[in-house]
């Protein structure tokens, strides 16, 4: 609340309210169903979580208000780090070497070039192309899926966004069965909806080739767990790198806190930052009351 | 030396030798001292290492023969790596969420943007200057600081080397006492000479600020271990990740192995590459065929 007095100084606040109150805009973070039940005057709900899954979860949310999401370039940049850190460990060797220091054991493993990584990004919005330009302009062989065929003019933007490391785009059931078995690390940065939920199953891990990582920076809603568990303690993948899972914060008797294979983070791959967040916020406020277009609005029928 | 074979086809190689014996050149990776001694003809010592401190110790190496060290691409690109890794480590906490693992603890750091992290390097040769300028690519405020003062030439090189983000570069003991007390990270990157031997000791580490972390990638004989272990177990240091040691391999009953603030790597920051290994020794055994000067020459008064 600080944050937002700061950017937008011209605004009235209220964090107490009822039906029937009349307010422009809400500025939510995931609040209870219902929270926004019998406002009136709503022109806007903006929202300050990248992923709108869950308030779209609420279905008394005011249906004829605009609904817009989270992006912020703050946020972006932290999870473009957050996957430079995963896949350089994960090429590296650092969660091995990690392990071998707890067992104290020294020894070396080989060392591969960037360009032998090739690392399967799935999402291709703000995050996706932020996380595939960085990891491209390292190095790694990074190959970009969207779900849906891109619009021309979102592909132009897409190119541009991924210079100067060259990104190879694909898209639809078909360039993700193309691009599973090259793939050595897959990361995903998908929104989830309904076409999304259960995407990192039996028959998308078991297409990756034989020790291939999986990174989940999506929801934990994308991933099936069992089926994840079964084709790390198989052999078949080599490791995982978890920022969501099914329930937050993960159960202290969730099996994954102590899978040799599993790195636990806790939803920190990247958090809102208040002040670059509370700027977003305040242009949106701004272009509501200048009647201008609003930004990062949300297809609610496409769930992001 | 099947590398060797295949980069310098026309080249006799010899791998049993004795005194008396006449050779163009040999290369070397720290054999035991004596070795090259009675050779007859040596017009170059080539290392496969990039540093030379191990095979300066040989009193008997012929103190006439040019020594070259390596100079590795790919060796370098693999430190840049490993120093981007340790930065977005330390930056972004995730060796304390790797902690928080072990102990099924889910809870969120702050997150700080990485102009807000101020990396000190020292070196600034070939792997200093590549790992500033990765690290200033990042975003992360990087000062550079080499022992002596440049000459013009490398000053301008160094800048070069350093875009597209700014490096500050300061040279000299008051340019790192300037330095210090602005480093939340510092990284070491120099050559061990007798200049430089134990250069991370208590009078270096007590001048960064409280909770700053040190990374060293150079040799165990810049560090100190003693005066680390007390920083950091005052709580002055946050947390040291340490890639070489006094001794190596890391004896088992080394109280490091244990320590929950430093991270142990097995010498790993960067392994020379076989392949572009064996091309920098073809294209040194090429100049000596042709007459050509030598690159990556040894100052063996400087010890780099």
């Amino acid at each position: 609340l600080d944050a937002l007095h700061a950017a937008c100084p011209h605004v009235t606040w209220s964090t107490e309210f009822s039906p029937g109150q009349t307010f422009d805009a809400a500025v939510v973070a995931n609040p209870p169903p219902g929270t926004l039940t019998g406002l009136k005057g709503l022109r806007l709900i903006q929202s300050l979580w990248a992923g709108v899954d869950r308030v779209l979860q609420d279905e008394t949310l005011p249906a004829d208000v605009p609904l817009a999401r989270m992006v912020d370039p703050a946020m972006t940049a932290a999870m473009a780090e957050t996957a430079l850190w995963a896949v350089l460990s994960l090429h590296r060797g650092f969660f091995d070497y990690t392990a071998q220091q707890r067992q104290t054991q020294w020894h070396q493993h080989p060392q591969r070039r960037a360009e032998e990584v090739s690392v399967l990004v799935l999402g291709h919005g703000v995050m996706g192309q932020a996380v595939s330009s960085r990891l491209a302009a390292q190095g790694y062989s990074v190959t970009a899926w969207r779900r849906g065929e891109p619009p021309g003019l979102a592909l132009q933007e897409a190119h541009a966004a991924s210079s100067p490391g060259a990104v190879c785009t694909l898209s639809g059931g078909a360039g993700l069965t193309a691009a599973l078995p090259r793939a050595q690390i897959l990361i995903n940065l998908l929104p989830l909806t309904m076409q999304t939920l259960g995407i990192l199953g039996a028959a998308t891990l078991s297409r990756l080739p034989r020790g291939a990582s999986v990174v989940n920076f999506g929801r934990g809603g994308h991933l099936v767990e069992a089926d994840l568990a079964q084709a790390l303690d198989a052999g078949h993948l080599k490791h995982a790198v978890l920022d969501v899972f099914a329930q937050e914060p993960l159960p202290a008797d969730h099996p994954f806190w102590r899978h040799p294979k599993i790195t636990v983070l806790p939803h920190v791959a990247a958090l809102t930052d208040l002040v670059s967040a509370a700027a977003v916020v305040a242009d949106n406020l701004d272009r509501l009351a200048r009647g201008l277009p609003l930004r990062h609005l949300v297809d609610r029928h496409q769930g992001y």
